[in-house]
């Protein structure tokens, strides 16, 4: 069980709602994930209908909603949308994203500590999105965020856990839960993530942009509990060395 | 399914039977596992007793036993060995393993396609363990060998898919299953494997050595049938950019 | 030829004084690599004595000097050791590091933005060491640093490129000269950071803590000349598939 | 100096004659590497003329020639290929390439080796191609050949030291000269290979494929000489943690 703020999860998968090709689809693939947080983009509709295309559907899953602030190019901007996802989404939960770079939409450190602390202080669960900067994580627990989201390579990438050495620094000192976000692109990184003692990954790109997005949220699904389980268990030293799995049959030349 | 010879397995997963502390902790292993393939050695207590330990213990699985050639330093040492074993264990498919050197235990790829030439016209189905050789697993599959077993690392040094772009030529043109064999040393990379289109993987020491073998017998299980599956649902590509998941929320600028 | 702020280098190695066994060795070192810009931190002797150990050394050797930080935990130390460093070593010139973390150093950057600012408005020449954090790397550039150092991986591990995909936004993204500094292990590692187009690498415990720094130090001297040069020569494409060099002899199957 | 057969070399570039879009550039690229052995493929034309294009002016450069066996698809061809070069070349030294596979030119470890022991029995001084396997290396050092070629990754395509780890294991073992062939796609790559204890590595697509070959052909000569000169120097550790280069100046806090 994982428990972020007040709220316990059964599921360490978290997923999001971006690039599916349509509602039913996604829906699907949320139910495939067991997914029990969904993040969200606030969109110019739903401010002005009050009412959201998702709002509805996502309710009827039972799903914990995670607003995003995606988008947001500075602190005020961030801090303002997440004032408006709460009225509209009615939690104050939210995922803090700003990133000034249309282009690698990178994470700002400076701003994201400024919107963190500020949104705290006004009650807001935080769990801001940041580059895999283990100096930085600890600050934003300092001032109370309620996870971390570091990233495992830019967004929407698919590459993969480009920055485990720091990723691991991160875990290792954290005492808020680790949650991996953007460029997981595969089960496998998924997997390798939890290994490494991750509290939970963030996917959405790579499931919605797979060929099956229903199958492929399932299976990651089931590596995130894989990759869970095996790093309770504990794995396996790597060695320089091969390690003779059989025993050797030192005999056979004496009968051959 | 997975259809080797004219055996057909529901598993994907092959398991060993080297390392374990004792023989109820292996065999909880295996069943965690779901394995329906598990290579063993031939050991000189076996040919004096005519009765083996493990083989009563590892018959009441109900799992395809597959002796293993491990020890033999040529080709001559593995047929004799691969003949013993068929008396032994009234099979005759052979993991065939010839590793002249000590220290790495890497295959001799010579001396391989020699026994398993003769090997397949006496009979044996014939599994041999190689170097992630394209040439190699070619002509291996042209003698008559029932599949390709090519190393992800040197065996037992649990460094994970080093050869990933070698295996990635060998699924391509290969008629014959190929299994990813040595050096597999946690589930991620069991998934990784499966996600390139291996047909099954066989891990040993990476369950045997973990603090906890049944429950990481029983990982391996769930990150072979996730990365079967992903490989089936189709993967997302992976992107030199980063590619927004959420809509970018632009119009924040225009109402702060 | 490199240009930062108002100064001109032939050299883009840069380094540093630490860890060597002893100062003449430095020396020795220094002057094969041919640098003409060195790191050195200040110390408590230096303080007391108001002449340092190093100072007339390094001075004779005819390099810029570059008082780091190290060892200060926030903004207020740095600014303050950057001042007593520019009194003490007579240059407005600082390598600003901030690392609250005593295990693994890594920088903070809130702190070092912060830092930064002030110190450039009071004249510094400011270098900032920071994370391979793309939009920092950017602000710090927009609050007048005259080059930024993001690091390659943890300082003084000789891990290598670890952070490779992200310098190479970030050089794809600066206007002002981009330092690799921490964690070169090796001159391959040197001349890889110079053809991703990096404008200098800062390498010191590579150099130090090999078993004949002198030659090392004129290694890394060549590896950076090198790896500048393919850069702007131009490196060839990397493929996913083999490519024939010679020409195929189809010709011989007719002949034999 | 490097010893292979009775020849010594001053230079550890090995270089060859293929893709470069004129004669006249390949001789300044050649000149610019200092390579002392170009490898050049038996051609058609050459067979017909007795006189080839590039003799006259690669011997002009003093270089030693090596032919090689590229295109055959067995040992027979390549034996005749060798027999044939012997004569048109007047050399008996042969690079020994067997690949019958068209699409990723992977080498052929069994036909490799018998036509090796067939030519070392002829009288030819053998350098083989072959994929980086351990034991196949020892057997050509067993049957004669005077140095192994394993590759770095598929030939022609720039992707580096794939093979890192094996060829680690093969110059740990060799007897012989290693030298890396196939895959060294930037300078960098070559110094890697040479810090790991290479003799030669040879290199070419990476030359005739760059935008300025004489330059590249330049910054490789200048890598491979850095690579061993760091090899014999002694590299330092790779280490976990980070490790402060400079001396932490504690007493900060005590003064601000």
């Amino acid at each position: 069980m994982l428990t972020i703020a007040d709220h316990t999860f059964s599921s360490r998968l978290f997923s999001g709602t971006g690039k599916f090709s349509h509602t039913q689809l996604m829906l699907d693939a949320l139910i495939a994930s067991s997914t029990e947080l969904v993040t969200l983009a606030i969109k110019r509709i739903d401010i002005r209908q009050s009412t959201d295309n998702l709002m509805a559907p996502l309710s009827s899953l039972g799903v914990k909603l995670l607003p995003n602030t995606s988008g947001a190019r500075n602190a005020q901007e961030a801090i303002f949308a997440a004032q408006l996802a709460r009225e509209m989404f009615n939690t104050h939960w939210v995922k803090l994203e700003i990133h000034p770079d249309p282009k690698y939409l990178m994470p700002d450190p400076i701003e994201t500590l400024a919107a963190a602390e500020v949104l705290v202080k006004q009650g807001f669960v935080v769990l801001p999105y940041v580059h895999a900067d283990p100096v930085l994580c600890r600050r934003l627990e300092e001032v109370g965020c309620a996870a971390v989201m570091p990233l495992a390579s830019p967004i929407g990438s698919n590459q993969g856990l480009l920055t485990k050495e720091f990723i691991r620094i991160i875990i290792e000192q954290a005492n808020v839960p680790v949650i991996i976000d953007a460029g997981i692109g595969c089960p496998s990184d998924a997997t390798a993530a939890m290994e490494l003692g991750a509290d939970a990954v963030l996917v959405n790109t790579a499931i919605a942009s797979s060929a099956q997005p229903v199958i492929m949220a399932n299976c990651f699904r089931e590596a995130v509990i894989t990759g869970r389980r095996a790093y309770e268990a504990g794995l396996g030293l790597v060695s320089n060395k091969a390690n003779s799995t059989s025993p050797l049959t030192g005999f056979l030349h004496e009968l051959c």
